[in-house]
């Protein structure tokens, strides 16, 4: 973080919801919950109910042409958005939606070098596409998929995201499991884990990880990250490959 | 659900974890809370903790062969799962984790159809290799990745994962947002979405949508669904054009 970042108050998320009451949720337990309590990062959630216009609070309305389920109104939503992400403040706007381009570790880690990010959560009938194509030209709004299945809306997903790119803050984690990390960033599945004890149901240890040989116990994990990688995940293997080249 | 099912008590998600406090975390709010309220599911949260051997409560410990982290071990893990699944019960068992298939809307759709699920939730260090083959022999414990990114622990993702299942119980959405689940379920990404007002921002509805002719509006919708899908999914694009023909 640079000093004008610090200066400027801690990393930040800000969750537009219609459910503000499920934040911090998970993400107020653990070492994400002690971060957030020590001032590490700030959560902050908005109620998108708040920018309704009539007294009745509506947010949402049927879809045009037809069809069951509801949709959010793009006045509504784009006021909230207008009302708490700064374009210019170096944060990205994110609309998670099983539209979007697929999740990943280097996008944690994107949000995470930046002051903060805002993800606005809606149902998954979702947004009026007016306010994501608005959203899209005035502040680069992205959408971004969890993956290929349908949540009740998309705070879930939210969390999630948020759950990556935390741990990755300065003093959230430590150096507790950089190992794992460290695999995930050059492209392998992780090789297998053992602790004690040192026997249990009738099953050891490999032999080279007592070996205390650490050039073989390297080797080793290695070995079994590509066998695991090439065996289970062929996409990530060509990639793998391709960037060993 | 057969008689034999309803008999037995409501579908019901056991999550073991280290963490029980963070359940049901977001799955207490909104429709999958208020269905957890009526009855209509059930979540039972275990303590891993509470099948450690020493009075310290110790369930990890150092990787064999070096390394940053802890490692969770085998007996307390398999003793928590022993006492709290049973193979015979029809229910699949489920360790999230970035090494394992990528979930789906099949696979939510899967658990949903069965008496339950049961999910084992490690740290990202993860398992002890032991007491994952373990019950991959006796009860066919599956890897189930949430995506391509390291999370602080498997709770996040047996949130997901469950949000994703529960939402496909008997009573617990109603048909509030079957259009998109159909959209999601024929393979294809969701159409553009439009609700009121007719203008906002300068901006107004295709006029297809407000025809009122609704063999044009299911047309404009299919070929809308299959350009976004085309353009930003080629993997699901191909899959698609495969089932068609």
């Amino acid at each position: 973080m640079t000093d004008e970042a610090s200066r400027a108050g801690p990393w930040t998320a800000t969750v537009l919801t219609l459910f503000p009451e499920m934040l911090p949720g998970m993400l107020g337990h653990s070492l994400a919950g002690k971060a957030l309590a020590e001032g590490r990062w700030a959560l902050e959630a908005v109620d998108i109910r708040a920018f309704a216009r009539d007294r009745h609070g509506t947010v949402d309305d049927s879809p045009y042409g037809g069809g069951a389920g509801m949709v959010m109104r793009p006045d509504v939503v784009s006021d909230a958005i207008a009302a708490h992400h700064d374009p210019a403040g170096g944060r990205r706007l994110i609309y998670p939606s099983p539209r979007g381009r697929v999740f990943t570790q280097a996008m944690a880690r994107d949000w995470a070098d930046r002051p903060g990010v805002t993800l606005v959560c809606g149902r998954y009938e979702g947004l009026d596409q007016r306010v994501i194509d608005a959203w899209v030209e005035k502040a680069a709004m992205e959408e971004v998929s969890l993956g290929d299945f349908v949540l009740s809306g998309g705070e879930p997903a939210a969390v999630v995201m948020l759950d990556a790119a935390v741990r990755l803050l300065p003093g959230v984690m430590g150096t507790a499991d950089s190992l794992n990390e460290e695999s995930f960033e050059r492209g392998l599945l992780e090789y297998p884990l053992y602790t004690r004890p040192p026997v249990w149901d009738g099953r050891g240890v490999p032999e080279v990880l007592i070996s205390g040989h650490h050039g073989r116990v390297a080797a080793w994990r290695r070995a079994q990250a590509e066998a695991i990688t090439k065996a289970r995940r062929p996409d990530l293997w060509a990639r793998y490959e391709k960037e060993q080249t």
